[in-house]
This record gives structure tokens, sequence and C-alpha cells, in this order.
């Protein structure tokens, strides 16, 4: 019964997306995406260096770091720079914003510079996450559209597109895109980064109550599969304005 | 010559001043405040705790955060919790948020809760603590009525509003409202916070290039006035909405 | 063609396991679990308090920490201890491993005592987080035997057993049991944790090359599917022991 | 009513200021400044480098550190070293010292050296931070003294002095140079730094009960003027000796 | 030859030592102790608490941290504060105070408070350690009479004396109290805690150079005993004062 | 009466040492050696490169780091990654182990290379330090050899061995290397490293309980001069094999 969920979304239906470029004017792409109520502001910023491991290579790399607002939540979270470090949640989830989008880019076309994404949550209601990737990877165009127009680069290093969404399993029933209601009370919970390919680039599921089974696992990545779709389509409309 | 600013603005003319309340869900109070290109995001969040030292005293407290976001700035700034500590400018702000946040409660009237104010620049043009404090005011406000509306406290706790403005000597002239060409191109800069009520609450003056004289100080005190005074009008302004 | 495996193994065959029980005499558990050339001590070390969040509950808590001796590795590592923080890697895997060792507690039934599982891996050939769940599985439930036996918990609070193994595309082949040559040059890596009763509680899936295909995904989930159950075996012949 | 100081001082007067020089042998300056009970060792130390921003631009810089010995004060504090951080307030007046100090220093002719000037608090009575800044400016005179003498530098690259005072409404009453006792308890509390050509370098006042007045403003810059103007000639009588 | 040494003393010559009590005024105990041009200030703090593990036990505690202030030596070291963290050495000679100091006192007759030793160091000219151990012995001794002469403590809690000196083969010969100059140019550099009961409290001894022989040890711990018993007498001697 | 220790040894009695090489296969040494129950893992790591202090001056360095793991005790501690710092006991004690075995290196010999001795205790029943000293040397001899072996080095930079045991007063007692039981109610404990030309590297005594006299401690020495006799025999013997 699809018209259990809190928001009265079909199981397969995504949340309101929205995504508006250039939020902010200094960063060399900025992107403010909303999935529904979640808010998450996605800077690409453009630096002429690279880490310590990559100098002299000819190469480049993308990276990202994540945030959360103290009070993008519920109630307030201690703020990770007054506490002293990031914690375990973070590192975890700017580690995988960073790896996934990578995954699109050709780092020898890209040349000895880094590009920061940075993801920082104003507003959470679920799915910050998937949000950033998706967000992220239209910041990174506008960044690497502003190098080409630059002529810094020639060759464009992006390849396909990079998307993410939240599926799981919520009072027995695979849906798409949990809201925070839906995730602080579903059985599974799954993060599924896709490229415009068909490919996976990152599969992460966990059990929160009980294990799932095959079955489940199946019928999510359909979900997955078909809400990933609808942001890819999200963001070429919004890549597509002037 | 006032028409030497680089934005064309008068010598004694805020910029425009936007104050959105309730810009995200979760808060007590969220106001994004614009000096100009200068945005803050203020929330103000309540806890039923108070710091140990007022533990068992009846008192409530105001404290405030204070954060950029990476690329809020021309070019991006380390993340000061990937760095594992606040820098000296931004305890430094905080702790001036705060200190002068709380010339306007009656700690008693309050109750033993905190009230903490989390200021986080979205985009820096110059004048992010003045915003910063005018913005959090408002924030502040709304928490309070919060608290009120919902019966916790029975005495309105806030005396007076605060608010806070910049001034300085750019090329020779005193003006209202620094943007970042101007601070960073200034021989004088100074903020100034004061009540409705005309009193000064903190001054800060500092010489860049050359000390200034008493004089040149008492021009830019005039125009801080003068300055302060419109903003209170812009917090009443947006106070009035529903 | 599985003879292409560096180890010479078949596509489906697991490295040898060695699971010793009573490795060091301190703990309540001590396991070392050996993945072929992977060598980690885990050991479950029993506390008679919880933390914050569950204090007064009447509940228990499992949780993990997971290090690396400095020279596990094939080169040095600097010692997280020295460098004054636990990397993102180090996090990311003890809060899997704590995560999904709870999915085999009833917490109410383990009472108001912390059990923490210390993986601290000896020596690295790939696979390091597999193997630690794996043995830490044993050692923690040597830890609750003990409390049993001492009398100071009537029900025994694990439900079932929880194993986990790596499975990946080395070469265009789907393969079980990753060591480090396969790890360090395969495309597709999957870590795969179930329980007993054939149900995932945790599936983490990155494409380091290109993207997986669903078809890719079925095969490997079918290897891991047969290599947990072959760990089951191991895990229950080493508890077999007196 | 000045007889209402605690110390029985006039509402005009410092108190007993003593400035050794050479106070330890190490440093290039070594200054034991004294404002009656409050004593602070500053020393200024120089070294042929320059931060990373300054390298190779042919410019020397001058910064300062601060600190207050566990048992400088009244009761107690925690020693910042063993803590782990330097707390807000630390931040802040060594930013404020090496600011000020700064102002009087002509970077280029210094060359590429700096000075660091450390003020640690040996006993605090009130008034540390303006007492740093008046014995330190004899250090780096003696420093810079030393450079000269030994041929490093050619011209002199300090010009004019720079000394600071604190003031404050105690009571009701403007007065100069608060002690513990005062500071403790007053209305305002504002420190100023000016330099000997009668500028003012930095201007920090701040409410600690209600806010003040233009006119109670005025009277304190009066006052501020007065004492720095007895300050420049106690540095100058310390320098004139041997 | 004796006379090789570079201050010109004899093999078992101490330098000049002064112990001058009250030399800040806050604290309970405060002792400036020179070793010749070694010059540490020494701070008893009492304050009506203990650590964790002792509370509710009805026993006091002894501890005892060090410092050095930055320019307090030769070149400039980096301020630990500033740093973040206390270096190995800092903390190993913290740690020797400490439990040195605690070897003169009953905690049972010292009640459930804490005496903080802090130990900083104006100025460094070799055996800063003993130096701090044989004043911290004085400062000790005050804060315990403040606390009987209040009526906080019925019995002495003291008993005997402690008193620290170094040791070591200079140039083939054994000396007593090593300055700098030596103590960077020698074979072999020990450190003697003794009681005033003649018994050994810490022996601690290093090779620097080449490995020393029972003889060269044995005409140390001669040396060692006649330079302690000098210190027992100067200490009786401040502490004789009013 | 030496059958009153707790393991029934004789008063001159070292536990069982048991000397593993090459256990684990990626450093270029790797021992585990045992004193009785205490177990210790040294590994000796070679890099081609030096700390700062010693870029381009032809020399080596050797140095040492040394944890426990986290239930390598009898009960849990902390892990120090997970607190963020090594405490001033492991500090003290790599300091020590990296100090004295520097002591039979020639680091011109050695040339611009570092071997890093990481010392990691898995299981503690007293003596870790000394059974990690004793190892080290052992795993520091192999890495010297592989370097040998491949060529890198010509002339044997190892001079001499090293060896470390403890002894104490044990309830009136002198009796060598103390176990856990032992050490936490002994009066006295004394650390002693020679090398085997007989001389001392390093002398380390604490008087837990009472003061020590000289005989006593005549009497430790003696007994820490067989036992570390011995200690050179089973070093040469494990070094015998192939």
């Amino acid at each position: 019964m699809t018209d259990s969920r809190p928001s009265g979304r079909q199981a397969d239906q995504l949340r309101e997306v929205r995504i508006e470029r250039a939020f902010t004017r200094h960063a060399e792409g900025s992107v403010l995406v909303s999935f529904g109520e979640t808010r998450v502001l996605c800077t690409a910023s453009v630096e002429n260096r690279v880490p310590g491991f990559l100098r002299g290579k000819g190469e480049g790399w993308v990276t990202a770091e994540y945030g959360m607002l103290p009070r993008s939540t519920h109630t307030r979270n201690d703020r990770e720079a007054a506490r002293g470090k990031q914690g375990g949640r973070t590192l975890e989830i700017q580690r995988l914003i960073g790896r996934t989008l990578r995954a699109c880019i050709d780092r020898g076309a890209l040349g000895e510079r880094t590009i920061t994404l940075d993801c920082d949550v104003l507003q959470a209601d679920g799915g910050t996450r998937t949000a950033a990737i998706t967000g992220a990877y239209v910041a990174l165009v506008d960044a690497v559209n502003f190098l080409i127009k630059r002529g810094d680069i020639k060759r464009n290093p992006i390849f396909g597109a990079v998307a993410a969404v939240s599926v799981g399993v919520y009072r027995g029933t695979p849906v798409l895109d949990l809201d925070y209601a839906e995730d602080s009370d579903c059985d599974t919970d799954m993060n599924v980064v896709m490229n415009d390919g068909g490919g996976f680039i990152e599969l992460q599921g966990t059990a929160e109550g009980h294990a799932f089974r095959r079955d489940e696992l199946d019928a999510l990545l359909v979900l997955a599969e078909k809400g990933i779709k609808d942001l890819f389509a999200a963001q070429q409309a919004a890549l597509a304005k002037a």
C-alpha cells in the first residue's frame, strides 16, 4: 500500500526535485539542490594544484567535503569545527561523494588542477548524500564549462552523468527516495549511485531492522533505476538553462 | 567625493538590506540576512539546558557560533571542521556576536535554557559580522516569541534591539557599510554595535594603514549611528510580517 | 578463466580460513582470524556500562574499533595514534563492523553492558574488514558465553551468525574473496555481510574502474552467498572446539 | 568621586608602571613590564625566515603570542598546552598585540625576518593585554637595535612608539587603567592603543552592563590619551638606560 | 681536570642556588628557583577536588605540569599551546616532577584536595627538571603550611624533603649539576632525586655518547649525594625565612 | 625468600624468553618477542628518507613507536588513535626505545635512510618496554641485513648488541624481570638497558613505595647484568637460525 507513505507519495515517486544553478556568486559552480525539504548547497571550486601524490603526473583531481549546518536538523547538532573534528558519518559521506564523481571524470583531460565539491546541508529531511551527489554533478559541469570557456582545458573531461537516490523498505513496502520520516523508521536503507549508461557506481545497502532478502534487493534496484532516470532528466533540464 | 565608492553608493548609504525570516524550517528562528551581496544564515536554536557555570541559578544563556562556507569567499578557504579547529578570526567573531546579543537579554526572564545563534556565511562580500549580529537579533526574537507562544516563558526577556554596521575611512573619506572592495583597501575599519536606545554595546576600530585621528573617529561614529537607525527599521519591518 | 587469479584459486574459492580462539588471554573473547595472509586479531571486551544515550534503558551495546599496525601493510603507514586522529577509512570500517554485529544481538537480553570488538590487523593482504567481521563474531560469541557461564546473563542475546566476504570483478571475471593483488587491480569491489538465515545485513559495492552492470551484480551476489556459507562452517567448527 | 577606586587612585592615575629590560638573557629583547600587580614577560625573538605568504617579497613580519601561566590568576586556570588548544580570548589578544605592533614597523626595512613577541603573564591583576603591548614595544625596539648593531639592517624599521591602556566606567565614573577589582565590576571596558603621533591604532570598547553613551565614550578617550602619554614617557625612560 | 668545566666550577660544585618564596601573589606557594642561569617559577595551587579515580576515598593528590616559555631557550621553541599538544619531553618531565613529590606526601593526611605544581621555565641553562623538583618542594611546603594555618588540615602530610640534581660525565670527568654547555656535550647524563633520609626516589641515567661503566655510575652517585645535601640546606634556609 | 615470587621463579630467573623472527611478512624485520606472557610484535621498517634535521647530512636515523592493543591489558584501555593522542607513558617508552637502539648504530654507515621500530604489545604482563627493546634489536639486525644483502649499504652500521630487563624490590627481595603481579606490588622498579660490552645505556629506577638505598641499588644492578647476559644469548640464538 503506497498510500501509507507519510508524504502520500507513490512508492516509486521522487520528492519534488529543484536544481538552482549560480546560487552563490564566487564559486565556479554553485548549485542549490532540493529533494523536497532537503536542501544542499553544492559548490565546485577550481584550484591550480593537485594533492602531493599526483604532482607532476599531468592529472587532475576531484574531491568533496560535506557538512551539515548545526541547525539543518530537527534538533541542533554540534558544529564539527567547534568539536575539533569531523565525525565518522561526515567522512564516510564526503568520501562517497568524491569517489562517485571521480567516476565520470577523465583526470588526464582535466589537467593538473583540483575541483573541490563542497556540499553543505542547509536543511535536512533525509537523503542528504544522494541530493549532494546529484547536485554536485551539476556544479562540477558548470565548473568544467567555466574552464573550457576560459580556454584552460581543451577536451571536456566529463563523460556521462552521475546521480544518486535512496531506496528502502518502509513498513514492508519498497519505496523510492526516503524522507526523514521514512528513513528513521525503515527496515532497509540503500543508497544507489548510477551513471547514465545504466551502470552502478556505488551501492550501499544496510539492514536497519531485519536482514533483507534477495527479492527485496531486486525490487529496490528497480525503484532506484527508475528514480535515477528522473534525476538525470532534472539535471539536464537545469543545465539546459542559460 | 562619495562617488568614488566602487559601488557608487553615497558615503552614508547602506547596501540593500534584506531580512528573510523562516528561511529554514527546523530552527525556532531562522533568518537569511543580506547586506548587499553578503548573505548570512542566522538560526536560533532553543535547548533546555545551560552551561555548567549557570546550572541551578535560574538563568538562561545566549551564545553564538560563526562559520563561513568554504566557498563563500572569492577563493576557497579551508573548511575549519577538516582543519580540526576554528581559527582566531572565527572565535573572535562568534564571541562578539554572543556578547552583543546577550546585551539585550534578561537572562533571568529567559529561564534555564540556552539559545544558540548559528551564523553561517553563505556568501561573503564584507561586513559578515555586522550582518550576522543584525540578522541574529531577528532570529532571537523569533525564537523567544516561539517560547512565549508555547507558554514556556511568561515575560519577554528581550529589551530593546541590537544591530551592527561597519564604517571606515576609504581613500580619505569616511563611509558607511564597507563592502569587500572597500574593506580590503581602507585605512580604518570600525565595527559598531548599538542598541535602539542610542547606546554603544561594542566598538572595535582598527587602523589598517595609518592611525586614525579623533576627528575621523567622530565622523565614523556619526555615520554608524545613522546606518544602525536604518537597520533597526529593517529589523522592525521584517518582524512586522506574519 | 579462473586460472588467471594470481593465487591460482578457483573463481569461487575462499583463501584458507583459520580461526584461532583464545589467542590472547585477558579478553573475554580473543580470536586470530586469517583469510590467507590477512591476519586480524579480534578481541571482545565486556564492560559493565553503556554509552550515555542508553543509560538506564536496560539495554546493552556492541561497538567496534579497527586499526592496522603501521607495518601490517606492504609499505609502512603512519600510526593513527601518532597522527592524532583516525582516518576516514578506519572510521568507516569500524562503524561497519559494529553495525553489522549489532544485527545479531538482542540488546535487551544483553543487559546494561557494552561489548567492544577491537579488530587489529597484524598483517594485511586484502579483505581485512570482512575477515574482521567474521572473526569478531566468534570473539563475540566467546564473550557472551563467558557472561552466561558466570551467570551474568540468563538468555543468550545472540541470534544467528554473521559473516562477511568480498567479491569483485577481476579482469572481467567475478571472483570470491579478493586478495591484495586482485583488490588493487579490480574493476568492482563489493563487501557483503550476511546472516545465516540467508539475509543481507550490508552490501557495499564500488565501481573502481568502469560501472558495473546488473548481471555482474547478480553473479557477484551468488559468489558471496557461496563464500559466506563456507565461512559459517568455519565459524561453527572453531566454536565447536573446547 | 575618585576616592571610590579600590586602590585609592585618582580617576586619571595609572598604576605604578615598571619596565625592566634584559629580564632574561637569551632573547634579543626581553622586558618585564608591570602595571601595578600585573606582570608580563615580553620577549622579542628574531628569526631569519618569514611566513609562507611573504616568502621572497623582501618584507619582514612581526607577530605575537600570548599566554597566562596557569596560576597567574586568582584561581588556577587550565594550562592551554595541556588542554590542547588556545582559547578564544588568548587568540584574540595575541592577534591584537601582533596587529598593533605591526603598525609601527616598516616591514620592507626589516627585511626577510620575523620578530615574534611572546607575552607571558606571570601575574594578572587586570590590563594584561595593554601591559603586554606597552612592554612588547620596548622588547621590539631592543631586538631591532640588536639587528642594527650587528649590521643586519641598515635603516631603523620602527617609526614612532606604540602603547596601550584600558579605561572604563567604574560605578559611574570614567577611570584610567582598570585593575582586576575594577575590571570585574565595571559597566564599560575599553582598550585603547595609540601611537606617539596621537593617532588611534586600535579601539575596543565593550559595554559590560549597560550600553555606554557618546559622552561617556568621549570622557574615556580623554583619559586614555592622558594615560598613554605617561606610558610613552615610561617607555622612553626605560630605553634611555644603557 | 675540573678546571676544564666551562664555568670554571669544581667537579663537585653546584651552581649558585637561589630560592625566592612568594615570587607571585595568587598561588598558595610560589617559588622562583635558580640553579645559576636556569630559572624556574614553581607555583603550588590548592583545589578542593581530586581526580576521578580518587573521589570519595578520603585521599588527596599532588600533580605537576611543566612548560618552557618559548624564548627561555637559546633559540625560540614553538609554544606548545599553539602547536596544540605537549611534547614527549614535557610530558616525561612533568610526570617525573609529580611522581617524585608524591613520594614525600601522606595523601591521607592531605585529605580530598589536589595540589598542582606548575613549573614554568623562564630561562633555561641546563637542569630545568632538577631545579623544578627542588623548587616545587618549597612551594609545596608553603601551600601545605597555608592549609594548616587556615585549619583545613590537622596533621602535616609532608614527611621529609625531596631535591634533585643532575650529574654527568663531561669530557671524561664526572661532574655535578650540568649547565647547558656541559649538558649538550657530555657522554652521560643522570638525574637523581633523593629524600633527606638518603634514599633514592628516582634515578635516570642516559648514555649520550658511549655507554657508561659501573665505576662511572658509582662516581656519579657520590657527586649527586653531595650536591643534594647542599640543596636540602638551601631549601631549609629559604623556608626558615618569615 | 625467592620462593615467594608469585610465579615461583628464582630471584635471578628470567621468565621464558621467546624470539620469533619473520612473524609477519611485509616488514624488513619482524619479531614476536615473549617475556613469559608479555608478547610484543616488533617490526623494523626501512624508508629512504630522513627527518628534516638530518636531510643532506649523509646520516641515517633509527626511531621507535610504541603502542598497546586496547585489550592487551587486564581491563580494556582506550585506543590512543580514538582518543586522538598518545599518552605520556607511551611517548616516554617510545622515546626510550628509539634512544637506546640508536646507541648501537653508526648512523653514517646507515646512510640517508630511516629505520622505524614499531613495538606493539599484543599481550601485557609486565616488562613490555624491556621486551620491546630486546626484540626490536633483533628486528633491527634483520632489517640491516636485508639492506646489506640487497647491496644498499656496504658496512654494517650495527656495533654490539642492546638488551633490556627490569629489576625491582618485591616484598623486600631484589628480583629480576618483574611480571605484572610483582610490578603492581613492588617498592622499587628499575629498567636497565645495556650493551654487550657491559656498559649501561640507560638506567631508570623509581621508588614506588619507599625510597631505595644504595645497597639495594647495587643488588639490583647485579641482577640486571645477569639477566641481560641471558637475553644477549637468546638474541644470538634467534639470529643464528636461518
